[in-house]
């Protein structure tokens, strides 16, 4: 059978609040412990932005994740790859801030440090803690605020929405909002939950896979952090397959800047509270799990996208007709990242000039006389060409601006060559994005990713 | 023998004034014909920019190319592609304001009467004439302007360097300035002289062969136009050698934007009337000449990147201690095009972080625990280590600054992993470069490359 939902399973989809604490048995907290060292005073109740969360299950879960093939991992990367070869996990704590990427021996030494205190002080068996870093990159965490701000979060852990919002808010660095969803439905009967949160904004082009490991030849392409939970019982492999295709439809197929971050990292926890029957790979359960668990994963890919360093459009950039996979894939990628598309995105211009231009130079096969590229708008379903078999259409200048107008549209290139398809969901390229990430060179704490 | 020039052979190389009129027997032209259609008013002597030029030999000449790899390749592209195959031509016919690219068969018939009018004009045989185009994207040309165009200038054909400068100009597009060059050296006692011009701009990262086609499975990546006249007695395949070795270190080693442009082309004739001696392959005046047109090749290359969109820094990477020259290639692709990295420069921000993500995340095989990154300036040939192994060194933010401040430096990237380098000649990304390029949507004459 098919893993891709139905009609009738996407109908039975329900979004609902709560985020990561919308599954049963979850706890969390969020709390500012300075790891910036702003010195502007302790504890989130002086109105400094929360930099640490905890994500605390009660009873043990299974966890999967998926992790950035960026060579410079950060050492919270290479501690979760590990831990979750084991398939079992209770808690995450998250700091932002402050990367923990390019900080060698004493970077792993303080991830596992992250990890082990709060085992302690969860009096949670070791190996049970997972950990994850987002911020500047190069300098070793402040050891003693990460301490106590694992020491505040445990005691303030709780299972309320604000408490999720709090988490939502700790991991975010330069995102200008939170990012949460949360999804129910049902499996035999008994209602499933997923919820999640994540962080985006700039180095924006996540290539992942479960062991950080590139996936064959071909080169892969945010800090981006997505931490999931899920009161479903779903074995740790059955899991870690649903989280590997959620990511590749997701997080695998977003661009805002190009860049691969060194910490980019999804994990999810399932602790079984939702009672369901067992299900396998490829029985009906699965896919309706792996439906619900897209879902999760697409809404807050997408979230990232709109929310990516200055930001103006967002375009679903869609290659179908291409050879293989790997060429639409290397067209829309091309396209996606093509300086000149995305300033001329910014403009509101449809310069299909410039995107048959990035389709020809990337790797992908193609023969200029069959191109067709077109624009739709999610409200208008109809598509707008520009040019076909290579050809300007009558289309006049003014109905092509008309159809770019909108702050998200759909490109369509068909390469005619044939079956296959890929799309990506990708940013346009503003001065507000210069502006950001020039930097401020009066502020060392600029340094870094 | 080694065809890389050696001190003494750099010693008797002068760079002389006159571009490519500087080399005996070359005429040229630049006039203003309206190719863009603005209307506003006929002829160079109403003050618009020249948009049209004519380079001419009094002498048959041997003639070497090469060509963008992008697979939506303009027209006059595929007729220089043939005419180059067979190894002589007399002159080049260029125009500005319209790239003649995405414009099908009435395209290829407008590039290939460009150049049959051209012969015509001049009394030249069929096939003696080359063509070239830069500009908006998928427009036909202005057939009537560009006869006029070429009837004006055939009649005003001069060698005085004011021609050349003429030239120069009419072949500009978003050009600040016009980029001339020219060198003087001996071959066995006779003076041989190379001039060039070139354009460039935006839709800067040529990926140049000599017929068009990929040189294997690597994905190469403006529109640059650079013409190239010597007085040199050649063969065309001894033409063609010099050529691609000189395309090699030079335009095929630099980025504005990361975008390849559609008409990337470059075209040198020789037409032998310095009378020196005839030279093959890996002889020493073989070396002579190599490193003369490398030289030509590489100061026309610098000036596109100093004069890129909207830039305000150029950055020399030069990765070396990688495993291979692909590696390195890929390595210092990534850095150059990576926008964090390009608007850290921007900003003047030594954003080390930024640079190993880039490295980490490229194709190029690292460890992290290997990589050293540092600046220098060409005033100062020393450099300031930022990160040794992986690590950072002691120095501080504020030297680090101080060593990226200049409008000029060298980033060096060291992975320690092999014996191989590769270099790229980069520009930063600013705030004027997306000002620029997000169009004006109210000119449909912007749309295009």
């Amino acid at each position: 059978m098919k893993c891709n939902p139905t009609a009738s399973m996407k109908a039975e989809l329900t979004e609902i609040k709560g985020a990561i604490l919308a599954p049963r048995g979850f706890k969390a907290a969020g709390v500012f412990c300075d790891i910036k060292r702003l010195g502007t005073g302790k504890g989130s109740e002086k109105g400094n932005k929360r930099d640490l969360a905890l994500i605390v299950s009660e009873a043990p879960a299974t966890v999967a994740g998926m992790f950035t093939t960026n060579q410079a991992c950060a050492a919270p990367v290479k501690v979760c790859v590990e831990c979750v070869k084991h398939g079992r996990a209770q808690a995450v704590v998250v700091n932002s801030g402050n990367a923990n990427a390019c900080t060698g021996k004493q970077g792993l030494q303080d991830a596992l440090e992250m990890a082990r205190f709060t085992e302690r002080a969860l009096a949670f068996p070791q190996g049970s803690v997972l950990v994850g870093s987002t911020g500047r990159i190069g300098v070793t965490l402040p050891m003693d605020n990460v301490r106590a701000g694992i020491i505040e979060a445990a005691t303030l852990l709780g299972s309320t929405a604000g408490h999720a919002a709090q988490a939502a808010e700790a991991i975010m660095t330069s995102d200008t909002r939170s990012k949460q969803v949360a999804v129910q439905f049902k499996v035999g009967g008994k209602a499933v939950r997923i919820g999640g949160i994540c962080k985006g904004a700039g180095m924006i082009q996540p290539g992942m896979s479960p062991n950080g490991k590139r996936p064959g030849a071909a080169p892969l392409h945010a800090t981006m952090l997505c931490f999931i939970t899920t009161d479903a019982a779903a074995e740790a492999k059955v899991l870690q397959a649903a989280l590997r295709e959620a990511v590749a439809h997701s997080f695998n197929r977003i661009t805002v800047d190009g860049d691969m971050s060194t910490n980019d990292t999804v994990l999810v926890l399932a602790n079984g509270l939702a009672r369901n029957r067992d299900f396998g790979l490829g029985t009906l359960d699965f896919g309706l799990f792996q439906s619900a668990l897209t879902h999760v994963c697409l809404a807050l890919a997408k979230m990232i996208v709109r929310d990516g360093e200055g930001v103006s459009r967002v375009v679903t950039v869609r290659v179908n007709g291409a050879r293989t996979f790997a060429d639409a894939d290397a067209a829309a990628r091309a396209v996606a990242n093509s300086p000149l598309v995305k300033t001329s995105w910014h403009g509101g211009d449809p310069n299909w000039g410039r995107i048959i231009a990035a389709v020809g130079y990337s790797p992908a096969a193609i023969v200029e006389e069959k191109v067709d590229i077109g624009y739709s708008t999610p409200a208008s379903r109809k598509i707008l060409w520009s040019l076909k078999r290579g050809q300007p259409t009558s289309a006049t200048f003014k109905a092509l601006c008309a159809a770019v107008a909108p702050k998200e549209f759909d490109l369509h290139i068909n390469l005619n060559l044939g079956p296959a398809g890929a799309l990506m969901y990708a940013a346009d390229l503003t001065e507000d994005y210069v502006e950001f990430n020039k930097g401020d060179v009066s502020d060392p704490s600029s340094l870094g990713g």
